[in-house]
């Protein structure tokens, strides 16, 4: 039997990501958002939900373009003042001793120190309520080499992510390794 | 200098739900997929992403509804087996020794066994690719006491949820807490 909790969306773990966007008046700046997910395997496409009140909301729609920043968790002072402060009141990557540098592919700013940048056109952006849903198509990945695993790719065990759980205010860090996937459940029915 | 990993959709991590529907016939099914997220926190909705491919794709746009499980890392054995079978051609639940609740809200089952639902009207579906971008409203969600914190709502230690870090084919669980979210970074800029 189970407790309800009422309309909630207690989706657990949150990704962490920081969002670059350049303003109207060329400004480059940098936000914490939590309400993110990989949305289409190819075209590669995530998405990630930005309050209307929020600077970066009006930059994404004029740039048509944004870039998604994952940082380590040894730079969460950093990330936290991003999700904290506004970008209308200040220079947050100036603040944040940060830099911005323009993305390869889209009218975006990657944080440079940060070791993993998607950087993304802008799909859609549907209003839901008091958050806007983007949609982006990821035109490139680049990553520090240091996060790299034997693949190629990113590493979670180097890479180092925060995670975020929804309610409780606070950021996790990534635990050990459970299982292969598309292995460990192999013997149940047919599979 | 960032090493360029092409046009890759890699956020990390990426959670990992189990999701509920009915099909045409009735029979309930439970899918596995790691490409969701929150997407708005007033009125609270989340979105999946499931390939046309899936049985659960037609299944969700049938009924316009569907759950979001999440199961505990004991579990990932079950949790793995949902997301290798089809539908289609077995009884997922009745394999898997779970059990379909019928959801209080909207109609699609929920999986009894998970100490964790979020019952979902559709609200839109988008192609993007090979995945179809589901968004869907919460209009309940229900826990298992046991997974409660102190505030009534789930605690992610208690909970101890899956994560699937893409590229990597594999689970991880939620490591230790690191810092308060909306805190840790005040003291930098005018936070």
């Amino acid at each position: 039997m189970k407790r309800s909790l009422g309309p909630r969306a207690l989706l657990y773990p949150a990704p962490v990501v920081v969002v670059g966007s350049y303003d109207a008046t060329g400004k480059a700046n940098a936000m914490t958002a939590a309400w993110a997910g990989v949305a289409c395997s190819q075209p590669p496409c995530i998405t990630v939900s930005i309050r209307r009140s929020r600077h970066s909301h009006a930059a994404i729609l004029e740039r048509r373009a944004f870039t998604v920043n994952l940082a380590s968790q040894d730079q969460v002072r950093q990330v936290d003042y991003l999700g904290i402060a506004s970008g209308a009141a200040e220079d947050k990557f100036a603040a944040a001793g940060l830099t911005a540098r323009r993305a390869a592919t889209v009218d975006a700013p990657a944080v440079e120190e940060f070791p993993l940048v998607l950087e993304c056109r802008l799909l859609s952006a549907t209003d839901l309520g008091v958050h806007t849903l983007f949609v982006g198509e990821v035109l490139e990945a680049q990553a520090d080499e240091a996060v790299l695993g034997a693949g190629g790719l990113p590493d979670i065990t180097l890479l180092r992510p925060l995670l975020y759980a929804p309610g409780q205010g606070a950021y996790y860090e990534v635990g050990p390794r459970v299982a292969s996937a598309f292995s460990v459940g192999r013997g149940i029915g047919g599979a």
